[in-house]
């Protein structure tokens, strides 16, 4: 079994600025199996992972999506979608194997943003239009990753008034 | 600035079985801060966090979950809290946190396990009820914590037919 380090999570930054530089075959399987380490709701594992290369197919995305302009510039974007007739903890499941492949990403020193769809039904039908995503599946999100033009600091938003002891 | 490293997200595994060494402040503290570095939606952060260690508390959230046994056993548990009137992707955002709190135990040893709450309504008013929460703020989990007395093996679940290129 390899091992998919994250040196350290506070340095996973949103990066929306990219090289031209392709991510490579081996980068995209690596994501994939963090995605689907995530944990899931009785282990119902209720996602697909769409990967798109396709210049014409991210420009499409990055003109049709209202926040997606990087995604011109990304070399690949993942899009993750869920089966809510398989769980209704899809949403969360999703959630966490997004978030696996933006930690795994700034592990291998790729650069990364969550772009959200659903629950925007505008967005959504969007995305299911472009990347022919059967009805009844929900995408989530879009990701957008890349080599880094951009390097935000490592950080946390650590703020004491949002933790309670005991009791709210 | 501090590090939080994951030395691997494939390692990262549901831990059910803990012993009664109790989680230190400073390792709670490191938890919050991994949760709070998550990525959310226009950066809104919809997050609340309720840190529990009082024994009696634990032992009442186990009776009255009804997949929480473990926290008969657990030193720590963390209630994520999400807030529905900041953001309308506070499942999303909540849920990355989660994750975040869970790979970051596991970078430091610790076992933990994800126990889903919202959107089962009698389990999401459990807790309100249980831990003080006011009406509008809503449960997403419980995270049950501790130091592990199993230890499964680190694991991707990679399944290649969940994987589509290009286009659904």
């Amino acid at each position: 079994m390899e091992t998919i380090p994250v040196p350290n999570i506070l340095a996973r930054r949103s990066v929306r600025r990219y090289t031209s530089e392709p991510v490579s075959e081996e980068q995209i399987t690596a994501l994939l199996k963090a995605a689907m380490a995530a944990p899931s709701a009785a282990n119902r594992r209720p996602w697909h992972f769409i990967v798109v290369t396709e210049r014409g197919t991210l420009d499409t995305l990055a003109e049709r999506h209202p926040y997606a302009k990087m995604l011109f510039e990304a070399p690949l974007c993942i899009a993750v979608v869920g089966n809510p007739a398989v769980s209704d903890y899809w949403v969360q499941d999703c959630s966490a194997a997004t978030e696996n492949i933006l930690l795994a990403a700034a592990g291998m020193g790729l650069g990364s943003v969550w772009l959200g769809v659903h629950p925007r039904a505008e967005r959504e039908q969007m995305v299911r239009e472009v990347l022919g995503i059967p009805a009844g599946l929900v995408p989530l999100c879009l990701i957008a990753i890349g080599h880094p033009a951009e390097h935000p600091p490592a950080r946390t938003q650590y703020d004491p008034a949002r933790v309670h002891y005991q009791h709210w």
